[in-house]
């Protein structure tokens, strides 16, 4: 059985519970507690830190690119990254956008500030470094309006690992209750035809024990 | 004529720049001052950032990610990712470990600090960040010290893009002169056969203004 190492508000994993999902793969996930640094788990993958993806064979994957590029290739059926070259680096230029810029502006932040300081027993969040992801996610979701309102989906006309990646971040924002959906219709509009898609259910019944998602996390009209 | 929008301190830049001349693609360069976010360059990449390739027949790509795997896709004589799925997955589970863990960890913090501070003219290097990102770079080093013993190239029996992102960021950090080369023997005989590949020659030749490189650094015994 394939086995996914993951943690439950990681961006990275959870783009690629979701690749596999829409391939129809079939896994396991393990949650995997970073921070610890078992030496079993450095085993798997040096950087220690997930996703890391064990193949039904035994081949051992680590880095979400990599294993999103890797599934790619392996399994063909379904195509997330584009039928050609062009569109392929449009899609990677938009994924890159969302795992670099995105991570780096706000999703890092905003976990930082609101998860790992509480996990870590070490104070309270910083308002102003939170007050500056919020601005810098207003930016974020102003382009994913202006992708979705020239496009069928991020990249093109089909969906795509951009999709996937933006969905990846924004899930994670949205549980921690940090996203003016009302404020970006056209993303809103675009986040809701990604939650209805079956690929999403299992991200939308992630539940973080002691950290509630706020109601409208799972909903379809939210 | 293939345009690379690039910047001589980018990593990113010089990772494109090394594998355009490996795969032996002419192309001429256009400095950016991505600080300046002229229109024009925003309308090419809105991240604001380079390197940016405008290939012969007009199409422009963007993130040194997006283009290495296009051109890995479009020019195929010389293949710089590997020969198979999981090949190109340790690649790019590499390059991922460079570009992101490496450059985070250690080019961005010696870059803000040596170079960014002085150009916008706000002040003098933190040395704390400096002694940090420094003892991270001797981690980094390491790690390539142990793939460099145990395989031929960083990534396998083959040269790749896993060595070109490494030598892409060391060679920014050499050039500033911030690379103990003397206490990391594997990874500086592995540099030493990067320096000496054709498609290495124009970086060993770059120049800043104002900041020359340490006499070494273009040095092939160095």
């Amino acid at each position: 059985m394939r086995v996914l190492y993951h943690s439950l508000m990681s961006p990275f994993a959870r783009k690629v519970r979701i690749v596999l999902a829409e391939k129809n793969l079939d896994f396991t996930m393990k949650a995997e507690k970073v921070w610890e640094r078992r030496p079993e788990f450095l085993a798997l993958n040096p950087a220690g830190e997930v996703p890391v993806l064990i193949e039904p064979d035994g081949t051992v994957l680590a880095d979400a690119g990599a294993i999103a590029e890797f599934l790619e290739e392996a399994y063909r059926e379904k195509l997330l990254l584009g039928l050609n070259p062009i569109d392929r680096a449009e899609t990677r230029r938009l994924v890159a956008w969302f795992d670099g810029k995105l991570n780096r502006e706000v999703t890092e932040p905003i976990l930082a500030e609101r998860l790992l300081k509480r996990l870590m027993g070490v104070g309270q969040p910083d308002s102003t470094a939170l007050r500056a992801a919020k601005t810098n996610l207003g930016a974020h979701l102003d382009y994913v309006s202006y992708l979705a309102e020239r496009r069928r989906w991020l990249a093109g006309d089909h969906f795509s690992a951009a999709d996937i990646g933006a969905a990846a971040h924004l899930s994670v924002l949205d549980y921690l209750g940090d996203v003016p959906w009302d404020d970006h219709e056209p993303a809103k509009d675009w986040y809701a035809r990604i939650k209805s898609r079956p690929s999403f259910r299992a991200v939308l019944g992630d539940h973080l024990p002691g950290t509630p998602p706020p109601k409208h996390y799972a909903d379809l009209d939210f």
